[in-house]
């Protein structure tokens, strides 16, 4: 096994931490946690999925470095864990548990562990120590860092929750091989996110490099690495999303609306999938308003079909609502203010931009025309 | 009516914010927020008791200064609606309201209402504007300054919750006119507190004019001004409790004991008459440890005495368990290192300070005197 380990710092002052990206690093926790938090005792959070494959290698890691597991709370896998009543149990576990402050929850799952586990840490006892282990690709580069941590409401997904840093994050790259491929995919939507953002040599790079990224190994590590380091930069310029970190909304606007059109049925579109043809839509829309050149919206379509995501309407199975609908989903989102829409619109790869007056009229009839192929 | 308005800053860089203390702000209130928060819309959360007197004079001031007012929740009075499902229905009010993060949540009430309706804006939509309406002394002296928010859980009082700062405090000195006087007199227990911290002026103070600031008029709202200041002193220097803030617990370890000793019965005690005893209690042990002169302590008890207030044990109504029972008490709060405790001490009037390494048998003993008389 390779033991190489990259450290990428977010850098928000006194809140800082680093995100450590190897091979290795779940089974070796516990002697990171102790040179890190010395005398912290743990409550891990996990789900029935990722206990199966990583709880036992999590916990023997931990007390084996020294680190006393208080309690270990197993909950259902799927969004709807992100609910009050699974945050209330977690709350009661650790409490039960007697964690103290310094004591840390320690997230291991995906994003939907980490937005619960890390609410339950940002609260008890108004905040104490947050680890992560991310065990998917997107929780790897997206949720773990920034510090959002949440919960659905029935009236929204993420409305509920604290910005909530974590003291440590582990992103196991090995725990990657386990992904189903549809799932590790998903993830590198989010990835490739970051290089369309702000980043075009790093998009360059994912375009010649994409399948040793895919297979394993340092092209991997490194590509995790620099999408950390692309969203670290990002949230420490707008820690509490007033401005710039809309930014990271890349992408998502159409993906939500699709992800809402297709009543968020995992069997038709995940998440990755639908920012995935949210950015080609992105792209394409920018070129449109004559904002970017269609070579460049034809570079992001053809890349995310090489790595066999969808990047069109026509990808998603299944009938989709008409274009009307589909807006309605849109401006469910957002406010239409005086009939113009905020949306992150590009100049070209990795000249992204916050635009705050797109007209309703236009959106509409770029939606007419992805919908006719 | 006097028109004075007294405003303290909480100096806390970029969460900063103005306590306003005067008569009259609630019936101005609809002007003061246009001016300091432009645009806003509100929600806000009361219990029934002070909807009575409050709620109509608090909702046309908002109005008729131009804020629109998009919900009202009125809860159930008292410390058991500080839970979970009180939570849950006040978030799920502020969303079904469409508020937004620049929008705010108004609480109207006392520390209940401000400590549970602080915590909902703190976590709907990771963190909106919060505007606090103490109507009760120990309200506006305490819980309105230092962002403490939360509710209880089965395994204790206040252990589920975030920091989240209001954006203005609205203490409106002409509503405790009609606080019942037991209740008024145990907030001024929190109020001569700042002068026990490090304020032994303001204590000096409190002995010649305390008359007045039960009265009313320019006394009252100048005490209520330095206890702010005071406590926005302590809080400035340590926003999230890792040091100086234990401070403001002068009293508390000995008045939360007296609190579950007495089972919460408001009838026997409320938490400012164990606060009163506590800091009185403090102060004798300080003597009986040699730290501070018997002087000092009997000073205390005068003046608690003075205004009301219970100072010693045999001033709660029934029984009290033994001293060994009431040590369990304390130890249930804190942790026992090495035979040590933590308790606020202190030196002499105004010169309190953290000690950590008391014996828990001068503990024991003292108690056992005291229970004596």
């Amino acid at each position: 096994m390779n033991d190489k380990t990259v450290t990428v710092e977010v850098g928000l002052g006194d809140r800082a931490y680093d995100i450590l990206i190897g091979p290795g690093l779940i089974a070796r926790a516990g002697e990171t946690l102790s040179a890190r938090l010395p005398g912290t005792r743990v409550a891990i959070v996990t789900d029935e999925n990722v206990a199966a494959h990583h709880l036992e290698t999590l916990r023997d890691g931990l007390e084996r470095g020294g680190v006393a597991v208080a309690a270990v709370v197993t909950l259902p896998a799927g969004e709807k864990t992100k609910s009050f009543s699974h945050l209330q149990d977690v709350v009661d576990a650790i409490l039960a548990a007697k964690l103290e402050r310094r004591d840390a929850v320690v997230a291991l799952g995906g994003g939907v562990i980490g937005d619960l586990a890390g609410f339950a840490s940002g609260i008890v006892r108004r905040g104490m120590d947050f680890v992560q282990v991310p065990t998917s690709l997107l929780a790897q580069v997206d949720s773990s860092v920034g510090g959002k941590t949440g919960i659905n409401s029935a009236r929204g997904k993420n409305l509920i929750g604290v910005f909530h840093q974590p003291k440590l994050v582990l992103a196991d790259s090995g725990v990657l091989d386990t992904l189903p491929i549809r799932e590790f995919r998903a993830g590198y939507a989010e990835l490739a996110k970051y290089g369309l953002i702000d980043r075009p040599h790093f998009f360059a790079w994912l375009e010649k490099n994409w399948q040793d990224v895919f297979a394993g190994g340092d092209a991997r590590i490194e590509a995790i690495a620099e999408a950390c380091r692309a969203k670290a930069d990002v949230v420490a310029r707008d820690e509490f999303e007033t401005g710039d970190r809309a930014l990271l909304n890349l992408g998502h606007t159409f993906g939500h609306a699709l992800e809402a059109a297709t009543a968020y049925d995992s069997e038709r579109l995940v998440h990755g999938e639908g920012v995935a043809i949210g950015m080609a839509l992105a792209h394409r829309f920018s070129a449109r308003l004559n904002l970017a050149s269609p070579d460049d919206a034809a570079r992001v379509e053809t890349h995310l079909r090489a790595v066999g995501l969808p990047w069109r309407l026509a990808d998603i199975p299944g009938d989709l609502p008409g274009a009307e609908k589909l807006f309605d989903y849109i401006t469910q989102d957002k406010k239409v203010s005086r009939g113009a829409l905020t949306f992150i619109l590009t100049r070209g790869i990795g000249q992204s931009f916050i635009a705050k007056d797109v007209p309703a009229s236009e959106v509409l009839a770029f939606l007419k025309e992805a919908l006719a192929g």
